[in-house]
């Protein structure tokens, strides 16, 4: 279709974007060499994981050899010290805080919008303190009166990303911009375009990630979706694929391998973390999925 | 996130959707067997092959081995005997048809989208006649007014698709939905967002393509992008990365290597179509580009 010569024109004005798609990142080229290389990290939501206290839960995570833990966004900073004491000495680390900010960030009320901007702030302050990958952020769902869905409102987002994006950098952590399905989110659906924003904001404090529950009613491809996520793929959400109950409770819908392949491809080194509920003993299902997950990342 | 309730229910109420995702696409398990094996079908705009006649065309085509000719859809019908005995006795095929139709199928004027459905339908009957894979279709343009990016949206077009897909299919032949770069049509700007609606439709006559101009500026990974996809992969279009000329004219920038890999991985079996203008001589700039993507096919 030809109708483009404005924008070859600022394109080439900008000298920007040139030889830009997948060139500069990693995979493709050695992937058979890192397949084999790349160990599944098993994060479990604390809320999910069996145990009265965070001691107890921890200690249920040792016994399955899972390393990370993924935290709730609210009243973050005023745990700090109470998470750091209940992880030392313990082979777990927090893998990444799921939400827990004010407002949202497309918000056309910019009271609504400030305050996801502050609060997210305050918990990247303490995510960072916590060594964790980042803090799980979804622009806008469906419920949340936003400005409508066009290329203003998206460079609008970008810069208000380019700001938290730089904010975390500064604490050592990041913003993990997550696609949710259209039921929730419908303005973020698909990996790749999360990954097309990081690409546009251009922070190391921005990445996205994937939920392969959210995957499956939007992604065609889960290994195209995480290939697509490359570089700015920093954490990865997983549920058994009809429920969202854990991974095995829906039987051979719950397959994970060809996306753990896309995984392996990219030499992945983040968490993947557990975001379900259960219908079954809790402390069988958790532990039959780690299982199953183990199981399929051999496969892949 | 967590405010899924009345989506689950809605899926699990239709039973519909369970284990999408990748599961059902060809590819990646036999990926390396099929590799070697995929041919690179090399297919030219009429419009952008040297020649003052189609016959000239198609002599300057054969002797450059390729095989394929992509023809503008205006008019078609009026055209079929003309190109069908052009093509007699050669090793040419029609690969796909660009476009032609007026209106634009995303119209809030119902004038504008009959117009759209009637002259689409008119081109892939002529379309048919000439075994093209099908007629390349953009939902609208940023200039054309249309309904707002939203889930209402979607699903009216998901709906007019089936219309036009299920014609198609009568005539043995296929819509290719293009995704363009956010300066000519956000509504529809990556490779996997096109896939999706291709699987929302769920008709043989919905098909999609990929544009490496455009995917240049729209894609973090071509062959992620690919990947996604699929089986709903019918066309792909290609130009210099920088200016949109032919593929070499933008030295080092014009690398396809990754996207063929993608196309391999798939054993894709369509046409890669050359659209973009030149700013050297015709004669040597087409066929140097020929030249140097049988180069990089074979490196992928």
């Amino acid at each position: 279709m030809n109708n483009r010569r404005d924008f070859i024109k600022k394109i080439a004005a900008a000298g920007a974007l040139a030889s830009a798609g997948s060139l500069a990142l990693p995979a493709s080229l050695n992937a058979a060499e890192k397949k084999g290389k790349v160990s599944l990290n098993i994060s479990l939501q604390d809320g999910l994981t069996p145990g009265k206290s965070l001691n107890e839960k921890f200690d249920y995570m040792e016994k399955l050899g899972v390393t990370g833990v993924e935290l709730g966004g609210g009243k973050l900073a005023s745990r700090v010290k109470e998470i750091s004491d209940a992880l030392k000495n313990r082979n777990i680390k927090v893998s990444a805080i799921c939400a827990g900010f004010n407002g949202w960030l497309l918000a056309d009320d910019p009271a609504e919008k400030q305050k996801c901007i502050d609060s997210s702030k305050e918990i990247l302050a303490a995510a960072g303190e916590l060594g964790a990958i980042g803090m799980v952020l979804v622009p806008a769902f469906n419920s949340q009166k936003s400005y409508p869905h066009t290329m203003e409102t998206r460079t609008r987002l970008v810069a208000d990303l380019k700001e938290l994006g730089e904010y975390a950098v500064r604490h050592k952590t990041a913003i993990i911009l997550e696609p949710l399905n259209r039921g929730e989110a419908f303005y973020l659906r698909q990996v790749a375009d999360a990954a097309s924003i990081c690409r546009d904001v251009n922070s190391p404090g921005i990445t996205c990630m994937g939920d392969f529950w959210h995957m499956t009613h939007e992604e065609t491809s889960d290994r195209g979706a995480f290939i697509s996520a490359g570089k700015y793929l920093s954490h990865v959400h997983i549920a058994s694929r009809k429920r969202r109950l854990m991974p095995g409770e829906d039987g051979d819908a719950d397959n994970y391998i060809d996306g753990f392949k896309g995984l392996k491809e990219l030499g992945y080194k983040g968490y993947v973390s557990f975001e379900c509920g259960t219908q079954g003993d809790r402390e069988k299902t958790v532990s039959a999925a780690v299982a199953l997950l183990r199981e399929q990342w051999k496969k892949a």
